[in-house]
């Protein structure tokens, strides 16, 4: 827990996005429209969630409209698109408490000890902080970063010539062909079984993959890290299955054995959680607490399925919500953005650069 | 009505999908994800349906990651992306008749007499087909298209020299202003009042323009065309507030009086309309026909925004719940385009040119 700032005002604001993934960003993108005022929090300390976390590189191909759009470029298309809302941010913090105030606002504290007085709250906090379940393994700590990592390989990381991969399952599978395609000449894919809890098609690419000699499978349990005298990581130790210790040099570690997402603090609240997900009023996105409403992954009602896609639309829906119960007597026009002078204005595109023109 | 081909066998389809505009293209793409059999049909002659009609160079700024994408733009990106699944459409017909079969199916038939058996239906059909207001006057059909116009200015339409708009609302004025930045001296704008149904920035954007003496305001009816002797529109006699009956010459005509969606022959069924949206099972967007399902503008339930990015939403869901009703054993797991080998496949992104290494 970060030391917490003292005496700072609690932040007001119209509502408190608490997620900065794409359902996040998108969501603070629909309550500028509204011309509400909000903040986004997110424990990563980088916008995008799970996206940006998990699949950076992957491209997604059932974002209507964007084809082959990588996690890493759906978020810096979002972040572009909300940049004219000059959106507010925290970024690298957990919101830790949540309390009612006696005038129907929502008191939220985070780890650093900021505190926000929200007249509403959206959760778009996916399936919560995303966690790699960790190896756990002595002096790891201090090499990860630099020749281990918990997730896949990227186009510049040192991965030197005795890369290994410790897992079983599709991610575990994809390291490997990622750093094959990276150039490695062979790669080590140490698992404590050899029936692989991956897909099929994984199995049969690496069935080609053993057959050409290009990944050796080390069937056991990691035991310890060797280190060189520079204090550079060098041999992985292991016990195979007959109670041996055979060492294998290693030049860099990725290590796959799943994800644990856990909700963090939101999982104490009075959310009605079932199964790590807030049931919600498909109409707004409201849960049972009242002003609180949540989008994306989180949230559930009948028909709910877990897609990018439908979360842009609950996030649409929540701000239409929200406007409506801060400004219970504005009348509900819904604006367009081809049209609306207003929305054109917020976002920066109703004049030409010289004139007074609109687009 | 066109004559009907005779003896064509009914097209056996898992599910047809009656409209090809933005939401319509995408439930396309979703039930080929999907794997189901799918036509298209749509009463305009191209894709794209209102966005391509009615504001295909407008950019629309609030579909999620796409910065001011026109309707022209969406609609060429969701071609492309279902690409793949290669759809099948049928274009500038429209659907004029739908029947129970005994065995659950729909028939339904077109205005050439095509038939189609489908398992399942989605109407996608927006706030029905549109059609602009029409101003009637003699001889005007001749003219259209070549010298008279029923909808926005575009970049190659011959203005010539005395460019004249007809109407007084948004698109009217909008209209006056494209007309200008093509390069027009003077604009004439015939209204039947000098009081404009625009919006107050449109008006505020006229009154400059007349100022500037770069529009002039005629306030009347119209009355006549006047051809010259090559058959070409020359002049447009219109009635003024006095009763008396001035000339105008006019190159190109520009009429704005307004859009007349109709549901056409959807109408009739027995769906339930209410305000020409038919209710839905926001679970399943499915009518209270069996099989028969509404997205888009088309479709209300509680909380429903006419928004495309909702009904790329309410697409997604149809998709799903249609598979389901046509597969009820299949395991119902979603799978990702990121990581399923199945969707790859199906959208032929699954192997790299040269090999079969999975990206």
């Amino acid at each position: 827990m970060r030391a917490a700032p003292q005496g700072l005002p609690p932040d007001e604001v119209d509502c408190l996005v608490v997620g900065a993934g794409p359902v996040g960003l998108y969501q603070v993108f629909q309550l500028g429209l509204q011309e509400l005022s909000c903040a986004v929090v997110d424990v990563l300390p980088f916008l995008g969630g799970q996206c940006a976390e998990l699949y950076p590189d992957k491209p997604i191909h059932d974002l209507p409209g964007l084809l082959a759009c990588s996690g890493a470029e759906l978020v810096e298309r979002l972040t572009r698109q909300l940049e004219p809302l000059r959106p507010r941010s925290v970024l690298g913090h957990e919101i830790v408490a949540l309390d009612a105030e006696p005038d129907g606002r929502w008191r939220l504290a985070d780890d650093a000890g900021r505190v926000w007085l929200a007249r509403t709250v959206v959760l778009a906090a996916g399936v919560g902080a995303f966690a790699p379940r960790r190896l756990k393994l002595a002096g790891i700590e201090a090499l990860e970063g630099r020749q281990v990592w918990h997730r896949e390989p990227r186009a510049d990381d040192p991965i030197g010539d005795a890369p290994c991969v410790h897992g079983g399952d599709d991610r575990a599978l994809d390291a490997v062909t990622a750093l094959l395609e990276r150039g490695a000449a062979v790669v080590h894919l140490l698992y404590r079984r050899d029936v692989y809890p991956a897909s099929a098609d994984r199995i049969t690419r690496l069935e080609g993959q053993i057959a050409a000699g290009r990944v050796i499978p080390l069937v056991g349990q990691p035991e310890a890290l060797r280190l060189d005298d520079a204090g550079r990581l060098a041999r992985i130790a292991w016990i195979d299955r007959d109670g041996g210790s055979p060492e294998t040099p290693v030049s860099a570690l990725y290590v796959s054995l799943g994800l644990n997402p856990r909700l963090g603090p939101l999982a104490d609240w009075d959310l009605g959680l079932v199964r790590k997900q807030v049931s919600v009023d498909p109409a707004t996105c409201e849960t049972r607490l009242s002003g609180i409403h949540a989008v994306g992954d989180v949230c559930t009602y009948p028909g709910k399925l877990k897609l990018i896609v439908c979360g842009f639309h609950e996030a649409t829906l929540a701000a239409h919500a929200i406007a409506h119960r801060l400004r219970p007597d504005a009348p509900r026009i819904l604006e367009y953005t081809t049209s609306s002078a207003r929305l054109q204005r917020i976002l920066g595109v109703d004049a030409l650069p010289g004139g007074t023109v609109s687009r």
